[in-house]
């Protein structure tokens, strides 16, 4: 990337944090999702038609009609029978959120098997005159089956909290691709108003206020304190971030799942590839303690603690 | 608008069944939303205070990021304290989704008021040659707020069934908005790429061929005939759409709300509307049993059946 961007090597990874990222240059969302949902299966034993929800919890759109989990369906090919299909949204907290809505719907038996996929492809948006804002971010997808535990299995969601602070709903922001820039309503370049842009430090100072009460209230109602987690996984949202959140609440390095440097900042697949990597890595076994929490887009703060 | 587009008198209501539809030409999604979140505040007695959680249940994003409901939450103003807020999304059907989603958190305890607002500004996106498609539709805002029922009332969620035909997943598009045809992605013309495009009579076969099927798995979820409800809320498609399933369910006139000619088929929001519509001029009473039902892109079939 150094090399791409005519800049002296280790610039970008000394203002980004970020070694490796991936980007998909022919690849669309639905088709990462789809890949993604077909490792999860082949984990679980299952096969598509053993599903009979797909959520897709994407942070953006892979058009704007029809929605994310009609075009991930259609990409996975024929199936037996039709099933329900629909995307829960909420920036990078996409995929939490959707954990934490869906957990309802298969605890009361609606679903029984509900797959969850976020995929994203963000570099496409970015303004790479700003290293620290654009080489930060990377595409992916990851996907998750959830359904009832057995009365022998442990895995449970203690408790899920969401709130956005709208005073920060611009502080991170794509104006096009929808109706509000739509090329018949403005006259401004819509190739500028589709660029991702963030003020950083604003996003962190609203953040970094309000996230000691958020995460007392979500420990509150999980009846459990940070020291009682094996892991946590935060949402991998930029080095400062991580690191902000680690000391703020003191959480020691071999405690937290950080693979910011491997994959950077994959918006809302980033989370659900942070506790895929910690999975596969051996870092999260059956039965530990797991913190997911993070803030996104909105601004929103997400937190859900759960046993694996 | 006959007028406007050089058409002898009558033409458009003709060609499209709709004698009025509104267009919003400077209000945003966002702001349209927040109207209709107020006047569902002022007909349960409530403030925004009340509300613990905001859903957005649109069919269209209002800009890529953030979410909608966030960009609702900020258009609606300062309040005392963040609540939680995300999107559920599944084309025309996402108020019915949203619907059937949150009754579960509800019913749980989760949440105590939640704010479902469905809102679309869809008259950007057409193709005005084609007047059938184009004609049909208008922009509006609708909301709902849920709460469990108390022991002395009767309101409740019967049953709800939703089922996405992927095979469809292209019959209803709008191909720009997203990461598949980014600005920076594709060297076609991203207004032309922007525009709706709809195969009505592959959607409408698909929708005609499955609806049957669909209609009695939902009864049979829901442990009624069709003739147990007083009122049927169709999704307001189009002309041949609404007809089509009241003479397919044969479901006598006075027993189907059609609010059609007056506001088109207002997408995400139409659905709502159309309920709105109904309870408002007395259709549906207080007690009463009603199917919602309706088809969107996806190619989606949803239903509910609850008793208001």
């Amino acid at each position: 990337m150094d090399q791409r961007l005519g800049l002296p090597p280790g610039t970008v990874f000394a203002r980004s944090g970020v070694s490796t990222r991936y980007s998909s240059t022919d690849e669309s969302a639905a088709e990462l999702a789809v890949r993604a949902c077909e490792q999860a299966l082949n984990h679980a034993g299952l096969v598509w038609d053993d599903i009979d929800c797909l959520v897709a919890t994407s942070a953006t759109m892979d058009q704007a009609i029809p929605f994310n989990a009609a075009m991930i369906l259609a990409q996975a090919g024929a199936r037996s029978r039709p099933i329900a299909a629909f995307d829960v949204g909420a920036s990078c907290l996409s995929f939490l959120t959707g954990l934490d809505t869906i957990s309802y719907l298969v605890e009361a038996g609606r679903y029984q098997h509900v797959m969850l996929v976020s995929a994203d492809i963000a570099t496409f948006s970015l303004d790479w005159r700003h290293l620290h804002l654009s080489a930060i971010f990377g595409d992916g997808a990851a996907a998750a089956i959830i359904r009832r535990s057995e009365p022998d299995e442990s895995s449970t969601l203690l408790a899920s909290h969401l709130q956005t602070f709208a005073e920060g709903a611009d502080h991170c922001r794509i104006l096009a691709g929808g109706s509000r820039y739509h090329p018949d309503r403005t006259t401004q370049s819509i190739r500028e108003l589709a660029m991702f842009h963030m003020d950083g430090l604003k996003i962190f100072k609203l953040a970094a206020r309000e996230l000691p009460r958020f995460t007392q209230r979500l420990l509150d109602a999980a009846g459990l304190t940070l020291s009682d987690f094996d892991v946590v996984v935060p949402h991998q949202a930029s080095r400062l971030a991580i690191d902000h959140l680690r000391q703020r609440l003191h959480i020691e390095k071999d405690r937290l799942v950080d693979v910011f440097e491997r994959f950077g900042n994959q918006v809302g697949a980033s989370l659900p590839t942070a506790l895929h990597e910690a999975i596969s890595g051996g870092q999260v076994q059956r039965g530990q303690r797991v913190l997911l929490i993070g803030s996104g887009a909105g601004m929103t703060l997400g937190g859900a603690a759960l046993v694996y």
